[in-house]
């Protein structure tokens, strides 16, 4: 195509290197929580998010765009939950074709339990390795993609990221 | 856990806003590429690390490790390539119980066609939001995270980052 704005060469290193580290990164956190609570990182995310809001509870549609999920990704997710009895379903009250996930305390103490490990692999695969310029840098540049990538902020209006 | 370092509000705005980027970057890019190429981005990455390796073919084991992927991953991409006639399998020449892939002409035409606007959408979505120092220190905050993340290089050694 004339007048592709190809990638010069340091171009190409920066997004490579940005591409392998995150994909890299989703698959150790994935590995950590299958390993240490059976669910991904995804389903993890289910939990934290339902933890925070107001009576643990919130509605699917609401839930799926705070997980940043398809509502078809997010119902498999839900009813592996559901089955494990960390999560339930429930009519929603105010619509009566929709549906609120709830925690359950079950939910709740499997959180609680499996944070800290999370936590920490965290801290080791990302904070550890960077200095606090560079942690700042990395925040500045994620609010910058985020701008770009979520223009109306869908996501930050349900998933607190400023 | 008595003595978990917990993330601080910063770190946990931090680490939030870095995961919903990338979250929404990688199924951006997903999209793109099945509206443009019928492809995910995984398996237009594929195409790419075969274009660029020499005879244009790559044995299976160093294909999946060029592209983080598990064996089993990158066979079910593969395979799918191989139906459209994008990429075939032979016997490798050094190992006999080992697969090599090779990209066809058909395949390099198809790349070769989908690159511009890969490319663009790229640009658009990471580089035109991010200042000349911005992706400077995202290239060297990406290095640092794989240097933790991959620690012998063994993904750097296939597939070019530094």
């Amino acid at each position: 195509m004339a007048g592709t704005r190809w990638l010069d060469s340091d171009e190409q290193r920066t997004w490579r290197a940005f591409l392998a580290a995150t994909e890299l990164l989703a698959d150790a956190l994935d590995r950590q929580l299958q390993s240490d609570a059976g669910m991904t990182h995804a389903a993890y995310a289910v939990l934290v998010i339902l933890s925070e809001a107001s009576d643990r509870s919130m509605r699917m549609s609401e839930l799926a765009r705070a997980t940043n999920s398809s509502q078809s990704r997010l119902s498999h997710v839900v009813a592996r939950h559901e089955e494990r009895g960390l999560v339930r379903r429930e009519r929603c009250p105010t619509d009566r074709r929709g549906q609120v996930a709830v925690l359950t305390d079950a939910g709740y103490d499997v959180l609680t339990a499996t944070a800290p490990g999370h936590v920490e692999t965290v801290r080791r695969l990302v904070f550890d390795g960077l200095d606090p310029t560079q942690i700042e840098q990395l925040g500045t540049i994620s609010q910058a993609l985020l701008a770009v990538l979520d223009p109306e902020g869908k996501l930050s209006a349900v998933f607190p990221v400023s």
